[in-house]
């Protein structure tokens, strides 16, 4: 099997968590390094969040870097432990893994990480993107040097989630988040408009706490935190499955049916749009089209049925390709 | 019949030229004024057009002022002659009406209007919202005078016509609509996320010229310009009833299936967003609730055959009431 060099570059975080395990299931991803950022959690809690999960995973040679602690344009403001918990995870309390984090920074790490995997190296970005920005600060010419990049976040024509048209990740650090949707490599945005098409519901928590996977009962308990966040936004116990999905897209385990390349802005305005990717889909009326020179493909549909994919994927150890949706 | 008093807010224009016919054909709406403002065309042009139009319509006794020329940030840049043609009007030459526009601005006319209405005027505007800014100038206490307020204009969670994310109406002077979509009055927003469900088809078009009426056959003959514009969009030639729709919303003639009040404040940053109606929709994932304190109504669908409705009312002399969709 070819193996697909992957950096991930996470806020650890619940479904960080989940999309963690994700990946490390899927036997196609070479998981060459992590680095955290400020985000759900602040970086360094984020880390070690991550490298205890790595433990419970059995993924404990995959190093960790720890990443920006405060935003380009603003100082990390305490994330949000009302939608994760005060310690990132929904409150549970991990086995602390018998490692540290590597002596670089997160940029450091994915900059050098590009530089050794010859154009092979698949970016993967959970969080606000202040860990990229900078690393596009250290080396320019890193747009040329990676396989693609593929970020959860923003919202295209879908409302925000933290005003009424921008999402957490970007709204986080828009600076960053321009900087790197900007920057000319291929870029997989992954924005509320699909994630929130695609919801891991209580039967599935359940075959997650049922499992005989330490790491899956581990999973299924942070849920129940995020569940009750949702509880709010959809009237029942369940959770979007944003940073998973964005992991799967970026390995092409599940299809975009619905990717435009088009043109793709952030607002770094003080208005109220500030924090809103603007996304150029005007063609929606007779099908999009790809737009000459874009270089960020807009996702607005995925048919697979991800959220059974991703609980079989937690839950058995083979891999399992993604069923089509019920019709 | 009881009748309700109106004050239309015009750019004339093709479906400012529909709408207008529309409202004309009306028994039970009692046109008190119309005034101009530069969208379109310039609010000069406009104010010509309305009056030739009403003639043709056999309604030369509504008066017509003429409203601002410039925008309350910006002049006025020369319309749109691309959608409209260079006279508004799609290049069609009509009769020249043989009565001349009001001495008074369209603000003041408007302002004189709802002292005179008892509370009962509905205010339309299908055009920038200039004149209605500067009218909430000249009379602070203009939103508790009126019925209600009906604005073509916007774009919620659809894409824009001028911007990714702007609708040209507000987006030529997205500081009055600030002030007026703020101002606390019942406001009914008509975006694109409905107009653009609403296509005029070459059907409809063929009935129009097909008609006895001149008037009908006039506007079928405004719409061969309309509809070239629109071959771009749809992939065909055909056309969105922006403005005939918000007559027929703030008429009653049609209801809206959804179309929730919930807080709507206008981008005048000069970031990527502005001109942007901010609509905040994040209540989408559990059906949406009218917000406590908001005052504007985005209208987000019409169930109603409206273009049906719409070749109806041009066509024949007795109003129809608009059929339920095909399901």
């Amino acid at each position: 099997m070819d193996t697909l060099p992957v950096y991930l570059d996470c806020d650890t975080g619940i479904d960080d968590a989940l999309a963690l395990a994700y990946l490390m299931a899927q036997p196609e991803a070479d998981v060459r390094g992590i680095g955290t950022v400020s985000g759900n959690t602040d970086s360094g809690t984020a880390a070690r969040n991550t490298l205890d999960l790595l433990a419970l995973l059995g993924h404990d040679d995959v190093p960790v870097a720890v990443g920006e602690h405060d935003f380009l344009a603003a100082p990390y403001a305490g994330g949000a432990p009302h939608v994760h918990g005060a310690n990132g995870i929904g409150g549970v309390q991990l086995a602390p893994a018998d490692r540290q984090v590597e002596a670089e920074s997160a940029a450091e790490m994915l900059v050098s990480l590009a530089r050794a995997s010859a154009g092979t190296l698949r970016v993967i970005a959970i969080g606000p993107l202040t860990n990229l920005a900078r690393a596009l600060e250290l080396e320019p010419r890193l747009p040329g040097m990676v396989h693609s990049v593929t970020v959860m976040g923003g919202a295209a024509l879908a409302p925000g989630n933290v005003t009424a048209v921008a999402e957490a990740n970007i709204a986080n650090d828009p600076e960053a988040a321009h900087a790197v949707l900007t920057a000319g490599w291929p870029v997989n945005l992954v924005p509320l408009d699909v994630t929130m098409a695609h919801l891991l519901e209580e039967p599935h928590r359940q075959r997650l706490a049922e499992s005989e996977r330490p790491a899956a009962q581990v999973l299924a308990s942070m849920l129940g935190h995020y569940f009750e966040f949702y509880r709010d936004i959809f009237g029942r116990g369940c959770s979007a499955m944003h940073d998973p999905l964005a992991v799967a897209i970026a390995l092409g385990s599940v299809v975009a049916e619905s990717a435009p390349r088009v043109p793709v802005v952030v607002d770094t305005s003080d208005g109220p749009g500030r924090g809103q990717t603007v996304c150029d889909l005007r063609g929606k009326y007779r099908g999009y089209e790809d737009r000459r020179g874009a270089t960020c493909r807009v996702v607005l549909r995925v048919d697979a049925d991800f959220c059974e994919h991703l609980t079989l994927s937690l839950t058995e150890p083979a891999t399992s390709a993604p069923s089509p949706a019920a019709a």
